[in-house]
């Protein structure tokens, strides 16, 4: 397919360079800044362009990775100038919007959940794609340029996929701020890093054969009140810390009973 | 060596077995509940007893492997009517307790740090062990026995210990919890558990080549309040989650600042 990118970031950077893996062709891709356009086009081999208007019509689809905040505006300007000549596919990549977002009649959602930095490269493949759209016609498109890219497609409403994403933050961005405080605290105390790696690599891998709740273990857990007071004095001081100490303690007991 | 354990839990279970499996021998385990002494004692061909007057002396090292409630006073109990004929070693597996917690003057720790479940087998020689004696010589006896199951022995006295001890309860406890209470947002709408798996391993590997600071992405970092206002709003009436998800992402953007 003949595709055209809106967004630059991370998200536009790995997909739009799975696309091109897979055989497709990037037309242009837009950034607000030319200067990230242009390295990303420099990458896929597409036109760079930092201004709506020099968006052409005539591609297959377009895919708009950019961010929430835009998803509407940025969607309804393009719109107003291609639907005078054609009817275009717009897809949207974002976790939490609604396919109604966008404003063409014909619309998708591609979802790939997973998270991206620029300077790490991903197996697009194993990632799981979370795909929507309004017709059957339209499905075939998205799936097809899902299934190119992974082998986890699986077809998502807007309504469902607001609370994947919700949860994925608790998965991703709150356990990773989690590895930061504990970060945090070796520093403290001059401890390396690297010792942590097989914890954390453990506590990722067994919930692969237990549950979360079978696999929680250590001192919130038992419910240990000596090490947890011991544990928010050695906290003292360092306010957010200690708050969340408490409050994810008392939660993981709650948990139990 | 000739080993007496004291505790019958996941690390007792797990330790005793890595070092059965390293040539050593158990003489004998106690635990206050006679069913668990008798269930690792047939895993390591060990005689199980439930009374601390039924310990016999003869031992190269006694390891508690305890509550660290009772530790302390299981292990006077011990030191009283061992000490009359001979100098044990008592070793102790607590993380978050000091070595002087031991009453015996010939005294060290042994701390396997990793998260066990009775039910998970893990590879034991990759897991960080730390640990500390109070003479060259007890340290020797000490370091010959983490080396014989761990390929990463590391020395830390008890009061980094006890920090180092704080920050794995985030690395691993609490990063569990996140996927707890995200598993329960994808248990009300359906959503199967499993297509979080590749989010949570790359969250975990991640962090093997950027720092957690580095690899956060998600709207808290972004501080995407869009996101962030309906993330929280579907958590209307969980005011648990309400509360975490509020004090996490607060705590992800202070640390932009």
């Amino acid at each position: 397919m003949r595709i055209t990118f809106i967004g630059a970031g991370n998200l536009a950077t790995h997909l739009s360079k799975a696309l091109i893996h897979s055989g497709h062709t990037i037309a242009q891709v837009y950034s607000h800044t030319y200067a990230n356009a242009e390295l990303l086009g420099q990458l896929v081999s597409a036109e760079p362009v930092c201004d709506i208007a020099d968006i052409r019509g005539g591609a297959d689809v377009y895919i708009f990775a950019v961010k929430d905040a835009v998803l509407e505006s940025l969607s309804q300007e393009l719109y107003k100038r291609l639907s005078a000549t054609e009817t275009p596919l717009f897809i949207h990549t974002a976790g939490s919007m609604s396919i109604d977002t966008l404003p063409a009649p014909r619309r998708g959602v591609l979802y790939p959940m997973q998270t991206f930095s620029k300077s790490r490269e991903v197996d697009f493949g194993i990632i799981p794609v979370f795909i929507e759209a309004k017709t059957s016609d339209d499905m075939a498109v998205v799936r097809a340029l899902a299934e190119s890219v992974s082998t986890k497609v699986y077809e998502m409403s807007s309504d469902d996929r607001k609370y994947l994403h919700l949860s994925a933050v608790f998965f991703c961005n709150f356990a990773n701020h989690c590895y930061r405080l504990g970060e945090s605290v070796l520093a403290q105390h001059q401890i390396p890093f690297d010792v942590m790696l097989p914890l954390i690599d453990e506590t990722a891998r067994k919930v692969h054969v237990l549950s979360p709740h079978q696999a929680q273990t250590g001192p919130a857990v038992r419910w240990d009140s000596n090490v947890i007071d011991r544990h928010i004095h050695l906290l003292e001081g360092l306010d957010d810390m200690q708050s969340i100490y408490k409050l994810l303690s008392q939660s993981i007991h709650n948990d139990q009973l």
